[in-house]
């Protein structure tokens, strides 16, 4: 089991990377067609986190944070450190110290599927963290791993480079090529929303304008009046 | 297979919803006999999030939200959604479009045992939602469901027109039937709390004014000095 | 099966509590050497929570909080309730009433791997818990249990007196016996942590100061440029 | 909060009963429309349970089998115990002595959404039982409960009387009322099965024979062949 | 940070062990007044996996089985490797190899609070293990770890030494000085059961024979008949 | 969003699968250096399924297997289904029908992360599953997905055509690519155990033929004598 850190990889452009933030997860992971999604687990460790970059991606053994510190030499500014544990883990592998070293260096946030500590100092110092747990468990620096391989992390494929994008709704991926093309069916899909935004805002029903009355129809579903007993479960 | 989306439904009357409301989830799931509470996995979007109303059921499957476009055309104000998917699903059914158009309408909550998205959207909205989890991920709109039916929501039996309560508590149904009775126990219940509190300020144990001393008296429980050893695990 | 409460027990120093409190959680866990922490899944019921204080250890029943009532009657000001149940439960075995009268006793916190109830009126008396669960599910007074034995919570032995450091980044036990040389640890390792905190900050790798180059060669890592093909993993 | 064992139910007939413990839990289940199956975590104690039965239903606190005991006095040859506690709980409620008993009294099996123990002697005793977890956890007996109300278990709602039919594919309710007809439905259901295998069994595709390359087809679904790069994802 | 492996134990005696062995984990969990349990995700690899015997600890990083390999070193025939990660993992330490080793030095079965592997090469050598997940995992020998120091393992508290009964119920832990006294209360307990047996064989009620027509009215718990709605839920 | 069925994919040889499969997966997930395994929550649904193949992937959503069929049309002899829900799901996607349609055409084994019924049918057929879960719950064929994309599978990337290894220890995925690689380190790796395995059987210590004490010192772990007091916890 040789390992390596790959040292200079073809990131998304700077500008689709913007565009996409701007649009949030949700957005972007409607106008890639709903794929690229992290499972739910992965949460912020502040409510207001919100960021886009590349990915720079670590493949890491359980417990031990060694190719994370490998990793910041081998990034550039806008970049996202993406950790992904070898099998399940919880501890924190990333604290307040390799958040300063992360923004000495440009780096923007972390999307860890294991565990984060020192979470009130790296919400005042506005690094953003989307993680399975908060954990202070330490880890040690005894066991090797790779950088900037391909990795999945909680559920999603990144391959490094790729733009991630993450708020309150969760995090994202959109593959490198496909960075234009999302962040402007995201821009489409905002200007879109906004015109069912306002019919809505009337009291216009999205079954009328959707046109679901007829699905429903074809499902089988009718509107009836309430039956009187079968509706009602005592207890 | 046949489904069914019933309109009209006999609802709690407005008083007691206010009430039940104002006293909160735990005092309600107490006054009512600690009957009609969802799992506590049900967590509020924000942590202010605070509402009562009468529901609004809805059988839906998993990763399909037509049936909760098709609950708004027979809803009225003051009425809450109550979603619960026919499997366990994750899936981010609701975000805030749904959350604008539920507000065009009177709607003023949504109490789902799968997942929502936008949420800071909702939050700025003042839309308070109580989900099993936030995720981004979108579902279709291809399946058949039911509105109006009793069905199983986080644990609890919920029938429609049925009074929900919920906050940073959790959330809590009180059947329509019993919803004025439930009230008035919760108003007697605050009250004799009150009382409880100013003693219990000034120092005086539960222990005491409960009576529970000889409650452990008679299950065998006494109060011992220390004993030097068996009482201290070495380490 | 008998039962007890233990009136009179040895407790930490009030000094090394206070250090300990000012340190944290992830310090002093690393000070100590990466023992005593609970499970990540104790949570703090608001983010801004933290405390340190003396552990007053009650075993309970499931769904049974009469040992917490008994509990107050043998505590002493700047302890903590640490409640660990027989077996796996996440009912509200403690609400605004018990932090009312734990308060007047000047217990300064509680650890409960279960769940709590009235979380906002908590938080607004600074009355800070951790816990599994946030539940309103009510609790009986009927089943015996013990105060002031050794327990195991939330996967960490904590024997009466030791003390409890909790803050948002979770919960770490410190033996009594260990109490000062733990708190002057974590002093020193504040001091040093500052050192290296204002390298990484004029942007030193941890990979260079900390020596982990030689590591890395030793655990046969090494830095390679891009290999156009394997690293790039189509979708 | 008052509590009760309700002596005298209607119980399902015993002739549909057969038939759908005969049908087996996945064509039950289907056969009425897809309601009523109990969350998958329910499993049996051993591969081979298999049982059908008229549900006791015993609405029971967390930690405690009080209830359990004195359901035994209500029922009758060919019941099925149906045990809901309160609030989440792993505890082992039941062992070979309630088994036992069970057995005396001609009581069929168990459902639980908890714990059991004495695991090998039931199935020696060819008891069947499905619950949530195996636990040797012994529980007390100081708490009420009630006996023979609406519960909900591993939630689905089962009314006193109801259906219960669990094999190795989990656990079904059905309604006493709908039994006949669904008795009567699975055994349609199985017929036609029994010629659907015929063709699949000879290699036709369910593809061609339930028509779903139209369906296909409507929703975009393309067969297309194999894309050289994108469908091969390097590692 | 530093490690160590203790070399000698005083350990249990063979007598009390055999007798705990034969008695049954739950009967054992009982007769020592319901402590010293295990989680209940604690599961054996085969059904009739079935051992009682001495407790070497291993305390152990997550990912790296070297302590393992280091603690055979030390047992004596009877002893149970009993191992604690320091935080959670489902990593497979242990292989058919290691059990080949063990059975060399007489070690006869394995608690893990993590995943194993070659279950089915284990379970034909007869070598049991009770773990919290099954998974090929492999695991690194990097990191240092304990031998024979006190270990929290799934919820429970283990010295060296401690007698550690296992069967298909789980895994109760007894501590070394009591298994004199708790062997005798379990066969006390046994030689009792088999006369409660008896009597529940013939139809008496535990309900009669317990007392427990006094507890219940005590408790308020009522016989009524069926209140022909309310005990009725439609659906 | 478009959806596709990949007629023709390139498949790994017939030799290395068969190689892999009598390896065994935790002997090819070591050959292969640790990657490629599922998570451990993919389970066999009977104890002696075992089987290796070549992956035809299926990317579905919660609840509708329409895919799984569609997926058959595109399946060669020696195939394995690999199916991968868009979102977590635990719904009862297959059953024995579409175990006789597989077997039909060769198809021999499936890997699902989500739900599986009729398992006693299809242990009765030998036809073997992996999966997260056993549920009846049935599926609609209403809503689109792709057959033969890359997907990621419990936590694994399976692009079509890799080499799928299953049994009793879980799922591993061998890429196409590497098979006659994987399967010859495989079998080297199965000489290289026996001899290990004899001597360990003589009673060799692993510690002494691995090396393992130089490396026990180099980290600081020292064999000591048993202290006393500090290696035993009182209870």
């Amino acid at each position: 089991m040789s390992h390596k850190i790959i040292r200079s990889i073809r990131r998304a452009d700077r500008e689709p990377v913007k565009i996409l933030g701007d649009s949030g997860v949700a957005t972007v992971h409607e106008a890639q067609g709903r794929v690229g999604l992290m499972r739910p687990y992965m949460r912020p460790i502040y409510p207001t986190a919100k960021v886009a970059g590349t990915a720079v991606t670590i493949s890491i053994a359980p417990g031990d944070n060694l190719m994370i510190h490998a990793s910041i030499a081998v990034c550039q500014p806008g970049d996202i450190l993406v950790v992904a544990p070898t099998s399940e883990c919880t501890d924190g592998y990333f604290g307040e110290l390799l958040g300063v070293s992360c923004q000495a260096h440009g780096i923007v946030g972390l999307i860890i599927d294991a565990g984060v500590r020192d979470t009130v100092e790296l919400a005042a110092m506005n690094f953003p963290v989307w993680s399975k747990a908060v954990s202070s468990q330490g880890t040690v620096k005894n066991v090797p791993g790779d950088v900037n391989i391909p990795v999945v992390c909680a559920g999603a494929l990144v391959n490094p480079g790729d733009v991630i994008v993450a708020d309150a709704d969760g995090v994202v991926v959109v593959a490198r090529e496909r960075a234009a093309e999302v962040a402007s069916a995201s821009q489409q899909r905002i200007a879109k929303e906004e015109k069912t935004r306002e019919r809505l805002r009337k009291g216009e029903l999205g079954l009328d304008f959707y046109g679901m009355r007829a699905k429903l129809k074809e499902l089988g579903v009718e509107f009836v009046d309430e039956e009187a007993e079968s509706s009602s479960a005592g207890r």
